[in-house]
């Protein structure tokens, strides 16, 4: 049974993970007979966004561990504490979390930081030859750990401005269909629109879905 | 197309709805054809839970209108606004939300009152024929709201505690597994256990899509 780290980062998807992405990719791990390691990193969410009205809230604090652990009812483990040999592959949904918590990609674009934690654990995969998966957003993060002479290939869907950035780190973007995957076998790298272009849950489970088929077959 | 009403209590299995379940019946429906009508009472959760220790936290407040609201991107309507005449059927995922916000079943059991704008609505939508479907907990709103001289038929898994305050608020408990659904046709009710008994994602998306599928057909 091959075990998958999923990279959450809180839980909505205007401050954290984007709760359908997160389920359509468990869902798919667990139909196809994959152990789901669940992690974050520990500590405060850049902020906290009304999701009724879309703006962020004053004063609140919550913890991006904390919150992530909602999403697969409290069975989470610190990625601080996680080794990347413990898995055989690992996936990020995306949401705005990956894009705020995980990095500072939604503040400082293309000059963004990754998350030490998340960085450091990134690089232990792929060192180690395990395949990484991502979905909408979360590319940026790819691109901007990897990103560089080998130009790996990834997709956030056709959004230009993103597409733009992405090229400025040193990866290179390829437009893509919501129900389609983007793989770059050397890079070990594999990459789904979901919601940076999917308008609707059927289509975000079917790219999910294609993802994990073929994150499986990339574990070593 | 039928427009099926989701009804939420928050965001996260011991504070709110269930997020596998309510992914799953969102799924589940739009894979039919359906529309969502996502809704939620405005108003303070009975409380918050950190879902990484298991435990309540102190001070917090969250709205149940605005962390439902997560659950489905920020679409999503005040229950107080919305007349069951707008929708075909009604549905209510599981999660303590539905025992701890929707009524008071967490805490006071078979003398639980249920929260007056879930129970207007209900009510409505059962005079003018709408079928109404419940998981998980959420069949002990239809027991409290509807049970009585018709004792109506619900399940909530095998859970022998649970099914007996069920049967003492007026209805009739049938065990059921996590994959199959319990219809009564004169009631315009069904139920599916979801995470009362399912240990898995693929059973609780299993049940979801069994529990969407019939009650589409027993829409007006």
């Amino acid at each position: 049974m091959k075990k998958i780290a999923v990279v959450l980062s809180g839980c909505g998807v205007y401050d954290g993970t984007e709760i359908h992405e997160a389920c359509a990719a468990l869902l798919a791990l667990r139909r196809a007979g994959a152990e789901i390691v669940a992690c974050a990193p520990a500590g405060p969410q850049l902020h906290v966004v009304d999701h009724l009205r879309g703006v962020p809230t004053t004063g609140e604090v919550r913890d991006i561990l904390v919150e992530s652990a909602r999403l697969v009812r409290g069975g989470i483990r610190p990625l601080v504490g996680l080794a990347a040999s413990e898995v055989d592959g690992v996936l990020l949904p995306g949401g705005f979390g990956a894009a705020k918590n995980l990095c500072t990609f939604a503040t400082e674009g293309a000059a963004c930081r990754v998350h030490p934690e998340v960085e450091t654990f990134l690089r232990e995969a792929r060192d180690q030859g395990r395949p990484i998966a991502a979905m909408c957003i979360a590319p940026v993060i790819l691109a901007r750990v990897f990103g560089g002479g080998g130009k790996p290939r990834v997709t956030i869907g056709d959004d230009a401005a993103t597409a733009a950035l992405i090229e400025a780190m040193g990866a290179s973007h390829e437009v893509c269909a919501p129900t389609g995957i983007v793989v770059d076998d050397e890079a070990g790298l594999l990459t789904t629109p979901a919601y940076m272009l999917a308008t609707d849950l059927p289509e975000v489970f079917e790219g999910a879905e294609a993802l994990v088929k073929k994150l499986l077959t990339m574990c070593p």
